[in-house]
């Protein structure tokens, strides 16, 4: 967006740099707003499956009305919003069927449709499902111009880590496969009401034992079994550590080549270059 | 604080110097004292609550009078440390108000007001919770001068992570509310006695889920739950290793400037020295 | 292999190429069909002693039936594998005998077992045993040349830093000895109704609680007990820190070297240059 | 020890080399000798206490013989290793009154202090002490040769991060005395049945929650103690992130200064030169 004449700026320029944009104050408002009103919408629309706040057949709840009330306020704002982004962009099309466009489509839909489910009676299966698909608008968070940018590193450092995530991954699922059946073969050998009932409830429970979550409803009762949990336990407190030192060091070397971009050549403008350079890398001109 | 002069410093001087300060032998010592104070009184009064320990009516109970006097030797010896801390500042009104001060007057403040409650008898409710107020005064730690410059690194990293921390904090609760959406759905949905009474619950049980805490209260019991749990434990298990790398690439980065901003030749204006160099190691100049 | 003339490669060599290499495009798909054929096997092999998916006498199952012809396909692809592995080795004798051949032939050898005993009857436990045999071949993931090379980084951090490792597990044994000694001896002692039957179920317990993953099995009854799980929670808490420090270290360490050591100036045979510099940083000459 | 005149050395100074030096092929395998037998004796001794292993009244029990004569042959073992160290210590009386060899002596005397109480009756309780005392014996661990070269690095870390790792249980002291307070107030007001039954309690759970352990023996039953849980569980999940990143730092920190330890200067000899430096930092000479 032009930032030279603001004077000449259309209100449609204007209300894109505030809709999509985070560098002014006011699209920095917007954000924080937009923000607010998605958090404030999803815990209204999750407080409606709390006992006590629920719509009972045949009783009056003042509760369940302030929600529901509440929440026709916050799809109403999300509806100007969504109709304000289309107006404002320059090719709508394509913004509607962008991947953000279909996620604001799908913040706004789900309330439209109950409409139609309330007036046909007993559809309450799909009408709890279609209530669950509102919360779906917590997504929107990811695309907020604030999030995005302080979240670059965060998600660049994941992203350029994937490949070890994924080994790391895999090595756990194969260690968990493994655990997981022998603890299934001595427990149900030696224990006759063994709550490793299956292999895969055995992974399961592995993949609890191996994270520290450690839940407690299915647990070793045999000796053989506690011990071969104790080494599992042992294998994953020290697993942990191995990718952790993957990301401090892709997140370190990627400061440091930061730093290191301040510096550029002044025959042939590039960048990147080490404080102690003499001469520029690529013309070999000197700096 | 003048350190040169000490035999000219005024005994509010001395006394300043002593409490505010770390950096003397005395200040230590106060700051020692002081600690072992807090936690003293912290043990003391939590241990009121403790059955066996508690006051019931109409019974004599040797423990409680015990743990009575004792509330009231530390409430003494607070008070004191107040009055002389406001004795030695030089404009008492702004370390009343300023935030530790405030802090330090909680300290003292609900023993006293627990008086005037004790007298007047049924307030139970308020008085337990005017008694738990006195465990505020743990905070004071936080404001020991040792402490202060021990902790000044940890906080300062934190300080400087702080984007990143709240980015990832946002994704978690961005990845627990869908997580305890659909587990609310799919276990409410094939389990009639489903612990998942709520959306809420369901994001509390994917909080504990997800941070490897595990309770163990809430688990699933349908296949289906089951394998989404297992799904957000290893996601769970993965997203961690991510800002543990920022950290420790903030801690390094800030290690590597402090040694190399310290100190710079005198005859050649290099910088990045040793800390211990006697000699400029480019020029070979006396530093 | 040669890559140079491709035309003259014997078939031989060309699925040689494919099944044990990585760097072509067919390897690559080898490679991930295999993947995919493993975890389907692995799958379906599990499933077997899920409730309702399980063989009953004298019962008609589908279900089973469908698994039973399916582990068999499975266990067909690995056969003509097993067999084009051994065809296109140079040496097929000496890859039989080696460790990925014994893995090869381990992962096709239960189900022709499985045929033996399904028709003797009455070994029931061995037959289950056998079965689950068959699950090992998950270890076959470890030997794909995808997975070696994006797992190679992994594996280097983890056997240099193995020494740390081993002393990181022994100290967390010894300290775990100790706790599960003590809690034994004070919850045995003051509380008659104890979990804590025996030395090294408290072992054990120790364990499950340092590593924080605290299954609630077995909990401290007792003040004292508490209080000293408060304690080793707290040293676990502060322990894990260590070790993850030394792989961050490592791997560090091992990306600074490797971009240094790998380029030097023809010219004034400098080292230090960055892997895209076409001059060099200190001389200006071509590189 | 001299290792240059072996064959002048006496019988004394060959032995102290093997028992107390680790740079020896014969003093490699007497450290992992003593491992083993330490970690025998303490499995062996841990064994006793078992159902099954234990010596009950009135009845033969072949294994609890087993274990008793197997305790005998350790003590002999560690006794007769006792006599050698003194015999080849040049100050007898020094090893003696020192840590380690305090230690030493503490491995044996439980077994013959036992021998005292079985012949006289009734002294269940002392001895199960003096029983469980034996397995202090697993610290003697910690002095082998060999396991204290390859921990230094980890004790270094440790000691030289030991300011930072005490700052940090402090905050989490401070944070879990605050939780636990508002914790027992919140729920023993609005659950009548709550396990929150004190303070000191509270702040049990709430150690045991913020470490992520999580044995849900005590679990908040109240949705403000729910919440309240949650707010604490991504608090502790976002503070363990902070001290890995001061110890990665100060690893890294320690292993570049030694990479740099190998320049030499050769005027003056002193190392801990930087790659770069030109003229000796602390001579001034050149290199």
């Amino acid at each position: 967006m032009s930032h030279k004449n603001r004077e000449e700026q259309t209100v449609q320029e204007k209300m894109h740099e505030i809709i999509f944009g985070a560098h002014t104050t006011q699209g920095w408002l917007f954000d924080m707003g937009l923000l607010i009103v998605i958090v404030l919408s999803v815990i209204s629309n999750s407080l409606e499956t709390v006992n006590g706040f629920e719509k009972v057949d045949g009783l009056e709840n003042p509760w369940n009305d302030a929600l529901f009330w509440a929440s026709w306020v916050f799809t109403g704002l999300f509806t100007i919003e969504y109709a304000l982004r289309i107006y404002c962009v320059k090719k709508p099309w394509r913004f509607i069927f962008s991947f953000w466009g279909i996620v604001d489509l799908l913040a706004i839909l789900p309330e439209y449709l109950l409409l139609l489910f309330s007036s046909a009676s007993g559809h309450a299966s799909a009408f709890a499902a279609i209530r669950s698909l509102r919360l779906l608008r917590v997504f929107r968070i990811l695309n907020l111009s604030w999030f995005q940018r302080e979240g670059e590193d965060l998600g660049n450092a994941i992203w350029r880590a994937r490949g070890k995530i994924v080994v790391f991954i895999m090595v756990v699922l194969i260690i968990v496969t493994i655990a997981g059946t022998i603890m299934y073969d001595v427990e149900s050998t030696f224990d006759s009401e063994s709550k490793f009932t299956s292999i895969p409830l055995g992974i399961y429970w592995a993949i609890v034992t191996m994270t520290t979550v450690g839940f407690g409803d299915i647990v070793p009762k045999t000796t053989a079994g506690q011990f071969i949990s104790a080494i599992l336990i042992l294998v994953g407190y020290s697993l942990i550590i191995v990718p952790t030192g993957f990301v401090s060091a892709e997140v370190l070397d990627r400061k440091r080549r930061r730093v290191i971009s301040t510096v550029s050549c002044p025959s042939c403008l590039t960048e990147d270059h080490d404080d102690d350079a003499v001469f520029c890398k690529y013309c070999g001109g000197e700096m």
